[in-house]
């Protein structure tokens, strides 16, 4: 049996506090990329990435050539390989590991890297503060844990090629969850065609060190947005009539998409998450903007409000005499875990040192794009499940003082890499 | 009698279009500020700036050493002299010119030199692109005649030095007019204690060229504020009951300010005119601002549309279980010419060359910190009077197409000098 | 010389005080109709009433036959002569006395009749309460003075009647004032095709007993409108997602018709003076309604609001999901008193016993559909003034403690009769 | 056995088509309760109504004397006899029957009996127009199936009279139940004090004919409640900025109400049901109200939005200058089944002919005040369960097409007798 002492080993722990310290929004996982592929370069997998492992034109979201490039400098400056950099091209962040271990199916751990524009916590109990690995990219923060996961890849990798897993080993390092765009160009890029068995995982999720969950469900179905409202400016004290405001056209969406009637059928989201307009104090504003999304336990539940959403904003454009371009950033389905793969990640984290308690399923009550990845699978015949691996994490997923215990990590690899072996030897085709 | 075939000379037109491709923020008008110097220092005055000319704890809105050390940063690029910026102070821009003529009245003359947020046209048919001089600094632009009203200043200095002109004159440059802040530390500074008479001006304002309009009245009093809404932030997704969304506080605070009754008084205003909020999709705002005005016709209906402004944004805030900070960022009272300089002005502007129509009164329906120089010289027992001075403009106040037809910039010199000379002229004091 | 002390004789208050106490609203004038024809047929006038003074096409917001039904009986219970009520009609309300008096111009002079839906002050103080004549028409009110527009027209027409006035004199009482919906069947009907001069008058408005303002201009143009908004019900437990909120939709229009830009061309008014919906708690409501108004300095002004009114309220049912049904339920237009009439009433007025002072002009800065007569009569070549006379009124128009000072009534008897007599002996047709 | 075929016996039919046609309110189903003490006088049990079953002082949103005696007028005019509706009272309408019928548990069953302020179809194809029994109260409808509750109740009386039933029975028919208003008074009145089992019972809920719930679970807890906004009125041309409009605040109220973030821990729910305000197009409004209600699946639930809810009412009110007065109208909590009784109700029905499937469970997914009486026995050692009895009804429960298929009622009877007859049998203290 795997010795759970000798883990996080010191390496491990290193890669997961350097990622931490270079967090990076969606789509411009440079650094993290580059690092990962260095990783992965010392080992014995084929690897893939830049365009090769997205399907191009499926991508949502993508930043501007500005934003990207700058990325891409702090991502040089951080010590980025300047020729892995190139390669990944200017936005085709992530990257794909096989390992093929003779002849058995294949299976794949789908892990994300990105992170969030959180301004990290400066204060002396976060331990990202106290042991010095805090954010040196100002603003932003892995406020949701992605450091760990593609730690927890990486360690699974490890444990794999280190065992007598008989098949195809796959590790996916996936870019812009957190922006729901990475899961769908990435399920169909081709990657994922022949991939019989699927986990992804998180961590924490309010559930505490030491807890397993074998099987997530209940995503939440998710569509991301954006609007422009756009008007026409006028000098406010001069000439007010002549404008067209498109605040307050953005105003009344916001408070009336709120306002969209609640669903007896189950729960709803909606959010206006980012918003702006407008130029200066005495000019009728001309432009104004609502990054949002909208949720439902189903995809259904998430098209009413879709649906709804739509029709609100057209009109509050149309009540201000504006006009109003609405965009899809991201989105991503409802999903369910297999049950047979609960059954044996439910069974292995029974057995695993250090796991305390285990539930078979619980809700996520959130979105996630692995649902594309899984969707992708099962429709091909395969199956999948979500797992969670428990943390203490002293803050809320999103807040400044998220974090987790590195313990954990252990944990999360010595219970997925299991699962894997299990998986591939209880295969029916074996 | 004065010829103004000889007008705008070369170097006035030059100074004008340099000023143009420089456009600068209020109390970021480094670059303006220095290059008026430089052309004072080649006259015979005494010239005052830096905190001299401002009473420090009545400027408003003045902005973070960031952005103010970048706009240093340009001007030093853009060529202004170095000794110079320092001097200047970190944000204490604007300048005085003092000329003492002999034995008289003290008469001073304002105009103002800021720039706004505005992106100017790139259209062929937009003189300053086709004769090479649109803005260099992208997203700001000389939108409202303050490049023109710099260049009358220095082209009445000029005439009055050429003149037999007797008394003080004082050619005051006053920054941050268009965020209506540069006026009230001006006046209380000292430096209109001893003036006798002053002039504004103002070119434009829909009037033609060749019309010029004597006094013009009815300033909306104005006060203009910042608005921050502090909430708590959330997962959107997973606990949107535990956050409070400063964004909807806002969006209350919006849709109900423009809804403040109107008031059969007179005209009021309200305006939000810059917003933002929140940080990402998927997390429920934690904060939310307004930068935003209201006005009114008298000081009285101003204060009506605060007040209630005030409760509006407090309600909205509750409402949405957030705090609410007001900050007032400028003010500005109501004013009036006084007629005995409307006369002089008026006469003056019917004997000189290029000026075909003359108004003795026009309302400007707009702000202006004039005002509170006018206040002052006015509560001082002085007189006061702002002038227009029209010119065809292609695009509106305030709008990407604006600009002067250059040859007003002499018939605007033409008419205040020969004012400023007739006053002194029939000073009762004399 | 006519002596004030006779006025009012006791008729003329026991008239007022009987039209006090049945005020009727708009198209209900049944028992008001009925006492001023018992008066007018005691006197020797042609006598006009029923559909004859009313281009019955032209009418606007008549209510139900069995809101009608109900004033008819209550008119016929207070004692009005029933085959009057009968020859009325079903809302043909309002009547015109004509008087021939030989050559010479004609001559009008139009009163309003209706009264308000707001409940008397039951207060001690208020001399309808302790003077024994308050409303018997629980929540309704003549809060207006209309009482006082009829008494003084029944005495203007005695002092005409006992006057050597030469001409015509036609008396009109107008219904269906304060619905602005009265003025534009009457002023179609063909009553006034012949009318030289017409003159309007109003008590009160904020002047003080003892002023006359021999001109009032200024009026507000208006629209009153109403919306019904049509959705669908739904259980707002069971299945809230299954209904389209209608009061969702009128919420979303009454915010946003109170945020209609101010525009700087002059004064503009909104108003949603009366709204509802729903039907119980629990069930999502199908229908909501609006009365409401736009006003404007102009008839462009209003127009202005009326565009942007009827965009926000098509809107906001889009917004909703529902459908909106926009009616049209009454309309003024601007207008202004003409000078030769202003000089006639200003000269007399000054003349007149009681008058202590005389504004030549002064604004209303309301509507009233005399507007729709002035301009007919102008239309045709005529001239036409509007006349106020000052009253201290204890409580504001359309407040529960209005009320006028009895002697006023005489004061503006005298100068309406006296303008009347001095008008005909200036005609310059005579 | 019981034999179906024999129900609906032709007066139960004429009993439940009678009550259709006098649909009344809350609190004032004078005809309904006098017309079931008529029954009930004809069969050998005691009955108890008036003050005796009500806990006065909890009662809430009894209506005004004018109204419940206007709903009296028409009770008599529709025969209800008139020394009963004496007693009944001025609003405590409801009864009890209690049938002793020797030793053994005292088992209650509960019905309702109010109507609802919507107006009955008046399509051909609806039975209650084509039978001839369509609702005589114009504007009320029995569109949720009380009228067959009360007859199911009678006829569970008659079965449990003509049966060898040990025990004491008690059948309540409970006022007020639309309202969520005449559960509580009944609660702790003492009528229940003494039982050990409740049954209460609700036909249709989207079960089609056939189908039996044996046990009704998540009722919404709710609060339902009355707001009423006061603030000035003034003439909306003339002084439009001297009013508070009471409109404007509740519009901001029932837009923002609508906003309360949705919640992660289960379904809420909120409804502006009845709104109104304002008198008149021209005046700003002095008074608005709205009838409303908040819902959640728990009581934690319910109570998230009325926190809320009354933070955004008090806050509109301010936001507009206003006060706002809240009273709540009504309330019930949550409530569950008792897995005994739903064991013997499936158990029952599932022998019953007529019944094609039973289910065990089911929600509601709306509220009901059955719960206070529900908790009340519970609450003293008692068991209680909400059965659901299947109907195929063409329109939605609260609309006007609403119907029972009368067979049902028949099928009602038999599984509520049976239960009753059953859960005596098997009382362990028998």
């Amino acid at each position: 049996m795997h010795d759970p002492a000798v883990h996080p080993d010191d390496d491990l722990r290193a890669l997961r506090r350097d990622l931490h310290r270079h967090p990076e929004p969606a789509w411009c996982e440079f650094y993290t990329t580059a690092r990962l592929i260095e990783e992965l370069r010392a080992r014995e997998v084929d690897i893939q990435y830049g365009p090769a492992i997205h399907a191009a034109d499926q991508r949502l979201n993508v930043p501007e050539a500005s934003v990207r490039n700058e990325w891409l400098d702090r991502a040089r400056e951080a010590g980025a390989d300047a020729e892995t950099l190139e390669e990944i091209g200017e936005s085709f962040t992530g990257a794909v590991a096989v390992a093929e271990r003779g002849p058995g199916p294949t299976i794949a751990l789908r892990v994300d890297i990105d992170a969030l524009p959180i301004t990290e916590s400066e204060g002396d109990d976060h331990q990202p503060v106290s042991e010095g690995f805090r954010s040196e990219n100002e603003g932003y923060m892995h406020a949701c844990g992605h450091d760990a996961h593609a730690t927890i890849g990486l360690g699974v990798l490890d444990a794999v090629l280190d065992s007598d897993f008989a098949g195809t080993f796959k590790l996916i390092f996936q870019p812009s969850e957190e922006q729901i765009s990475g899961g769908k160009p990435m399920a169909e890029s081709g990657i994922l065609d022949d991939v019989d068995y699927l986990l992804a995982l998180h961590i924490g999720l309010d559930h505490p060190s030491g807890q397993v969950v074998a099987g997530i469900d209940d995503f939440l179905a998710v569509t991301q947005f954006r609007v422009d409202f756009v008007g026409k400016s006028a000098h406010a004290g001069g000439r007010p009539e002549s404008g067209a405001n498109a605040v307050q056209a953005m105003a009344a969406a916001v408070q009336n998409l709120h306002a969209i009637p609640r669903n007896s059928d189950g729960a709803t989201r909606i959010n206006t998450g980012l918003v702006g307009g407008g130029t200066a104090n005495n000019i009728v504003p001309e432009h104004a903007f609502i990054d949002g999304e909208v949720r439902g336990e189903t995809t259904e539940l998430m098209a009413y409000m879709w649906d709804h959403a739509q029709r609100v904003i057209d009109s509050a454009a149309e009540m201000h005499d504006c006009e109003a371009d609405i965009q899809m950033l991201g989105e991503a389905p409802s999903a369910e875990s297999d049950q047979r793969l609960v059954d044996i990640v439910g069974a292995v984290a029974r057995e695993t040192p250090g796991v305390e308690s285990v539930l078979d399923r619980d809700s996520l009550g959130g979105s996630e794009d692995a649902t594309y990845l899984m969707q992708h699978v099962q429709n091909h015949g395969g199956l999948a499940a979500y797992v969670g691996v428990g943390t203490d994490h002293p803050g809320g997923h999103h807040t400044p003082t998220f974090d987790v215990d590195e313990r954990d990590i252990a944990v999360g690899i010595d219970v997925l890499s299991a699962s894997i072996r299990e998986i591939a030897a209880s295969d029916p085709n074996r």
